[in-house]
This record gives structure tokens, sequence and C-alpha cells, in this order.
């Protein structure tokens, strides 16, 4: 059996998805996968199985077999491993690939928007963090969770949204349009019944209001331009501290950054650019530099 | 059989626990009884358990075979039955007592603190609400349950408490006290293990964290300073909310009540008086009040 090309494996593995992308030695797409939650929080046993579902998959549509996968140099970005302890259960798996190469999901979404590239990126999606990656260093803000982190994030803009409503609604604060947009999202008036939605809401149920701030803001509701600037300042907040690294380029992801961007300060600005690719595609890059390092020290498999 | 002079109990029936007096037409203490949650938003078998039991209690302190239950006038000023759902359910209880008259537990709590005259009550302990009642008029404020509402309770200083650290070890504002404190009071200076900490915490965690914000604040942490004003300025809006149906004297309940109110507008200040006597006692001035309104209205049973 004669030396085979290394294929690489990309996986983005999140609170909700599995995405992953097989790539050739010259870097050709042979096939994608798509499967449910890979992150360790919610049990190693359910993101091993997504992992390896989602992996078939992508052997399967580049038409390999599965015994393949032993030959895969794997890049995996997963949500959580940057907690010690569940870096080190992924680090105990007994996976069936030729290497695995593990990192947190906010740095292969850094490598993919800058394409393996030293920057910046922030996500301002339903959560909320920043990482920059500058010659060798990493410097991670923010993130931690939700309701005590993730400022300025999509959940963060729906409580605040709903503080605010129940604010007006005991007229502590002025009538908002946001009560009306409120209302009429959840098709209820009554303050009891609102707050009913909301008592075991997850941060993606109240992430799904934010929009309404915005369109609020956009009307020229005071309360909610002031709930918009003290969001997107909390967002420039974790873009000036990546600055003091000096990243060359900052890419906003989430669905919320366009939303933000134009709120944040021109020193921000200037350095926005768009993403060039999406993390699993950073996950594949990764794995190539980690693999080259790991063969360039000597200790081969 | 002759006609027996009526016994009246008052019940207060929080998420935690139950307390009950029993008390004789002229005003006696027979018997006191406690027990668990009785709110029934934790379902009706659990609250109704927690009363039966508590009333149990009390009648055999008083020397009174179970059977008297059946004579019993009962107020009962319950967490969660101003939801209109909860009441209905309370309502078509076929309970054992006489009678049974039901409100919330922040009215008897009110009713209690001015013995029974007009006035108003801010709670200020895990949570946060207010209520004034003057010449039979009730306005509520605030509550609505926690992260949503509940603003300036002891559940929001010890979220904004967290928030604040996170932010400092971020670098995203000055170093504060407050994380020195959190960090000895956890036993943890690790922020992934802080954060960990408070992944499934409930508005009691956060509550307990609430004095260590007061702490810093009066070492001087201005970070710490600013919680403290936010969060009496919260309270003070609920102040100020009720005193616009005018009642004559306010008091402050619960743990915080008395770390806040220094820092709240002398309008309001001026009005502070200490309460009177504890909520189930109210319950039994609510008892005696409601029934006396049955009785003139011509409705007996």
């Amino acid at each position: 059996m004669t030396e085979q090309q290394p294929l690489y494996l990309g996986i983005d593995g999140g609170g909700s998805k599995c995405r992953v992308v097989l790539m050739s030695a010259n870097n050709q797409l042979l096939g994608e996968g798509l499967s449910g939650p890979a992150n360790p929080l919610r049990g190693m046993a359910v993101a091993t199985t997504s992992i390896l579902a989602a992996t078939e998959q992508a052997l399967q549509q580049a038409g390999l077999p599965l015994s393949t996968m032993s030959q895969l140099i794997v890049g995996a970005g997963l949500a959580g491993v940057n907690l010690p302890e569940y870096y080190q259960l992924f680090s105990a798996w007994q996976h069936p690939f030729a290497r695995l190469y593990l990192t947190s999901d906010l740095h292969i979404a850094c490598i993919g928007a800058h394409q393996g590239q030293d920057g910046a990126v922030i996500i301002c999606g339903t959560g909320s963090c920043g990482l920059a990656a500058v010659a060798g260093q990493l410097l991670e803000v923010g993130g931690h969770g939700f309701p005590y982190g993730d400022n300025g994030s999509g959940a963060w803009f729906g409580l605040q949204l709903l503080k605010q409503v129940l604010r007006s609604k005991d007229q502590l604060i002025a009538p908002t349009l946001m009560a009306e947009l409120l209302q009429a999202e959840l098709n209820c008036s009554d303050t009891l019944q609102l707050v009913g939605h909301f008592m075991h809401a997850s941060p993606t149920d109240y992430a799904r209001l934010a929009p309404l701030v915005f369109t609020a803001a956009e009307h020229g509701d005071a309360t909610a331009r002031q709930v918009v600037l003290q969001g997107a300042a909390h967002i420039n907040d974790i873009a000036l501290r990546l600055l003091t690294i000096n990243p060359a380029a900052l890419c906003l992801i989430g669905g919320l950054a366009y939303k933000v961007e134009p709120y944040l300060a021109p020193e921000v600005r200037q350095l926005v650019v768009p993403s060039a690719q999406s993390p699993e595609y950073g996950a594949v890059c990764f794995a190539r530099q980690a693999h080259a390092n790991t063969l360039a020290s000597g200790i081969t498999q």
C-alpha cells in the first residue's frame, strides 16, 4: 500500500449544530456533513455522536469508505473546550481519526474569517465574545454565558427589551414602542401572560426579540435607542480590548453584527473587513497548521 | 350546640415556606404552624398539602381537634395568586375551612406592616416589588421575576456583581474589590470556575452575593458604588410610583431593605416607618375584614 495524500476534516461544533467539511491535500472540497449539538457541555456521548455522524455524511458524499476515517487529519473547533475539564475529556476521547487537533469554536471562526492570517473576530449572535490572534498570541474577551456575560449579544438585547417593557407597564418609565412590538410578536398584551412567556426562556428565546429593539430605535423610540447605544458600547468595549494586541483586521460575525456595526467607534470600524470563510474551513486551516507543526517538531505518529 | 366564637387562621404562603397563625375572635394567639412551599406555581398538590400541614400544627398547638378546621375563617396571602389562573385554581379548591379569603402575599405583608391601615410596602429581599393600599385602591409595582424584573432586589445585586467581576477580569473595566470578595466567598479565583458556579444559579444563589456589593462600596470601590446607586434608584422608582396614590406611610421589608434605605430620596425616606406585624398576622386581619364585608353584604354561608 502506497503512502496516501492526507485528507483534512474541519469541524465546527456548536451548541446546536455540528458542521464538517472534508478537504483534499490540495484544498478541494470533497464532502460536507451536518448534524446535532457537538458541545461537550451537553455530554460527551452527544458530542462525539454528532461529530461521527457528520463525518460519515461527508465521507459518503465524497464516495469514500467509512474506513477512511482512520486517515483523517482533523481540526475541531468546539464550543466549551476552552474549559479545561472539557478539553481534557476530549483529549482523552478514543477517536477513530489519524489525528485530532482541538481548539475553541471562536478560534476557528477567527482563522476562517482571516483565511489563516492574524486578525480579530467578534461574534455578536445569540451570545457575544471576541478573539484576537496576533503572532501566536491569543486574546479572548467576553462570552462567559447568559445572563451574567454575553453583554451586547442578541440574548442581552432581548432581555433589555423585556425589562424596559415591564418597567413601562409599571409606569416607571415612559411608554415605549417596544411594548407594542413585543405584544404584536407574542400576540398578547397582558403583563402576566408576557412574563409567563419568559419564565423558563433560553438565551435563544431572548435573542429572537433583539431585532425589535433596533426597529423601535429606528422609529425614534428614546428608550430603545438608549438600549441600542448601551449594547453597541458593550461590543465596542470588546473591540477596543482586542485592539490592544494590534490585530490588522477585525471581522464581525453573527446575526446582530450588521445591526451593531454602525454604532461602533470610528477606530474600530476602520478595521472591519468582511469574513473570508466560515468556521469549518477555519478548522481545516487549523488542522493543516497544527499538523505541520507536529511534523516539524519531529513528533510523528 | 351553641353558636361558637369564630376562629381566624392567617396564612402566609411563599415559594419556600408556609407560615400560619391561629387566633381567637378577641385576637389571642392560639397556635402557629410552619411547613413547606405554598406557592401554587409549584403545583396545587404541594401548596394545599403545605397549607393543611401548617394548619394541623397550629390546631394541635392550640389543643383543638382537627375537626375544628371546618370552623376556621381563613385569610391566605399566597405568592402567585395575583396570576388569574392560580387565583382560579385556588378558588376552585374544595378546602376544609368555613371560609377561605384569597389575596397575594404582598397584600397581606402590607396589611400586617400597617396593622390593617392604609399604607405602602416595598419588599427588597431575593426579589423586589411594592404595593400601596389606599381607600380600597391597590397599586402593585415591580416583581415579575428574575432576571427580567425584580430590579434592585438581592438577586439583581448579585447578578450585577458577577457581571462587573467578569468585565473586570476581561479588563473591560478597572479592577474591582468585588472580584476579591467574590473569589474569597466562593473560594476560587479562576474565571471559568467562577462562571461554572453560576451556570444554573437560582435567584437565591445570586441574592446571597448582594451584601458583597455593599461591602465593596463601603470600602470605596467605585464600580460597586455605581451598582448600589443604580439598585437603590430602582427601589426609589418603585416608591415614587407607589406615592402617586398618596399612602401615609411606607414600610421596607426584606433582607436588603436596611442596606438600600439610606440611598432613597428624602421624600421617600420621610414616609418610612417600621413594620408593625409580620404577613401572617396581616392575613388574619385580611380574613376579619373580608369576612365582615361578606356578612355585611348579606351573603351568609
